[in-house]
């Protein structure tokens, strides 16, 4: 039988001598219900999916991993800028360590009425916060919106009809002052050539069709018109704006890419 | 020291008194590079995804793991009918099994010309193979095609245009004598508002615009229309035909399945 | 101008002369806010991603999909086998249908508490209910638990240490009488080398370490003891039990698969 | 009827007053049976997953999406340093573009001997290219590569046995020289506490467990070794180095990440 020291040896805490220092370790795709802030409602509950880490000097062998956990465990109730702060000062703290990082990801639902008939339902947009702490703190919006999107070129050289398609319009964001969720996702939708509702009647259809038919949109014109409303709206420092195409036309997408602000 | 006993032990070939025989046990995800039958040039490059599984009677503990990997080695060379008949006949000679299943996925590719102004490009088009050994022999083909899809409704109520998207037909089918995937291909592609390519120059585009405007279709149509071109033809004995379309005007899908023959 | 008939037309009423009746009809990949009961808390809130159809006899040309939304929106308030077999029934009255179809899958969550610390977390499971009105009802309850399987064959053949993974086990059953889904998680993983847990401090790390080095299991020895297991019980009519290892020496999966009661 | 003009209007070319450049234009997820550079054997057949893309200036509203597919479909026949060099020159004439920038991701094979009884078979590695040309060129290699992990505090603390896992470490490297991807595996795998095989006979099996057990490695091991072999091997200008171990213990992933040379 191997002889075992007692207490438990820290293996993690024993000195390392290959003077490397680790920019980030931690832990990944951790999921943990959670609750966001919701306009309509206050808060709402969501599930997040987690990674969280921390820069690691070069003369520790390694990190403590159930220490992540703890925190996230003590910290979880709600995730907001002012929680996810706590958050990465208890990792710092726990960890020992100068900086900690964390993304979150989560699916975000708001009720959306249709254009016409008024009748309602769910959509849900895939959300995240990416926040670090590092002498100063950093705290990053992101927020991925499904729209329709009608060629403006298959419009104009065809006799009826144009192709049009989903697109997924993702953004990452930071903001001088507090922005909703709600506020970028509306933002965005304006700027398609329609936006995508869960219960659509008749008349409804009837609206959403001929809308897309009269604003054609190129994925080039969606990312520039997106970047024109964050830059009219004024709260926005950075942004970073992609946008795919799921083309009806083609089996690959089309894409567009533009960040400003860095 | 752990004492060692000397051949090293054949802990699956032991007997198990749990008295539970076990449909299938084998391997999967295991990525293979392959060679498949070619309508335009006799043989394609591609790669497979395997699942290889045989059947264990309850006396035994286990079954031998790496004599897939051996079988697959020895019978990668080309994937067809023969070739996987062998391959399952070798599955159950070196795993003393009655039966033996396998399935394969790959992507398969077909040169593919422009409408109008016949610019060509490739097309790929998920694919794939079950293949079953247990007393009697049976072969399916699986094939995934994505077209668009225009919807007759918004059609038929809207001042001008129709929402449009790309949507997937797959089917797995049962052929009572060779079929080439490319005729499966072609058969699903003319059921579709239009079918989809690699390279559209602008005249191109202005066609397939206005074929798929000329030739609107429900998930529901695409299933009958696919199933009816199934029947004139002849050749099939079973299918199952799914079609999921991704709706540009939801956030969710149109869905149809249809199964004949069974 | 395109000439409009008013009121607006209903394409999908209209009769359809191919003589194909549709097996299953309607929307796929709806997410949305649920609640499902839990054992601990009366009920839990989680997020489901909803498959819901019909069947469509010859004569109609289309379902209306914007149906099985409103029927979601109306009975999403608790996912059970009450709540869904009324959501079934919703779905037949709109749409005029014989039969109806659904699938959900949803992370469910539990606190767990390290083996000898205490320490608590949450871990998460894939779970599922597939329902079906089509004359009688059918419900099943799909579960997927990750846990450590430590390999026999290695152990017993090796001078020190036996190479483990992560596995999943999945099941599909159906029962006589209710079950909670904490039960089965709980059952699967009593059958593992070992459970998994969130929070693992170092006495905890030792006791899982141990505890999977004695008690070694193959893919097969996981699907006989679940098997086992379900029968012990007594409550469960059929199932289908699913075990893929994710392998730490393969760069691919071992598999086995059982099902029985059909 | 719509007047028409003729010839079709190039749309894209249009002027716009938006003011707005865009970084990157282009498409994605277009999949080509691409060949690249194989130590052993000169050249292996493979697909690739291609996104091509160009700066567009802010006074062009759109930009020609199937030139990218002309160029693929001209350039495709060797993906190598040179070969994608071509394509991207031929996307910066072809778009009018000053700058154009490539990824194409593909699985590698090579094949491997068990360790004791030199039993062949096929590994797969998931690697990639990312190339610019923006004034000066630049080009990044990406390889994936799966191994075991054997955790030193579980060995250490525990009577007997020790938790590992399959852990995936992958890395993007600048070069100075030429390096095959099969070198950079090869570097990989000799920092893990075991590499993979895709066939192991019992002697092999019992080779790979010992071999583990005798050579724990954290994630921050991990990183630390894969960054002393490439400051070893003298020819990588940049790296980034990230692991992610499929915790055995676990639901959840241990993961470091580490970068140098920017």
């Amino acid at each position: 039988m191997k002889d075992l020291r007692s207490p438990l040896t820290d293996v993690q805490n024993s000195p390392d001598d290959r003077n490397i220092s680790i920019d980030r370790v931690g832990v990944r795709k951790i999921k943990y219900p959670i609750r966001v802030l919701d306009r309509a409602s206050g808060v709402q509950h969501t599930i997040g999916d987690f990674t969280l880490t921390v820069n690691l000097p070069h003369h520790f062998k390694g990190t403590h991993m159930s220490r992540f956990l703890e925190a996230l465990n003590e910290h979880k109730s709600e995730v907001s800028v002012d929680g996810l702060s706590s958050l990465l000062k208890s990792l710092k703290d726990r960890l020992s360590a100068e900086s900690a990082h964390l993304e979150v990801r989560f699916p975000f639902f708001m009720t959306k009425k249709a254009p016409v008939t008024g009748k309602e339902g769910m959509m849900e947009y895939a959300c995240g916060f990416v926040a670090e702490s590092n002498g100063a703190e950093d705290f990053e919006i992101l927020v991925e919106v499904p729209v329709t999107t009608l060629c403006p070129c298959s419009k104009e050289i065809s006799e009826a009809g144009a192709h049009n398609q989903r697109g997924y319009v993702s953004v990452r964001v930071r903001t001088r002052e507090f922005v909703w969720i709600e506020e970028i996702v509306e933002l965005i939708e304006s700027c398609a050539s329609c936006d995508l509702y869960p219960v659509l009647k008749r008349p409804d259809e009837k609206y959403v069709t001929e809308k897309a038919y009269a604003t054609p949109r190129f994925v080039e014109d969606m990312v520039r018109e997106v970047a024109l409303a964050f830059d009219r709206d004024g709260r926005f420092s950075t942004y970073e704006i992609e946008v795919e195409n799921h083309e009806s036309i083609h089996a690959h997408n089309a894409y567009a890419y533009l960040r400003r602000g860095f």
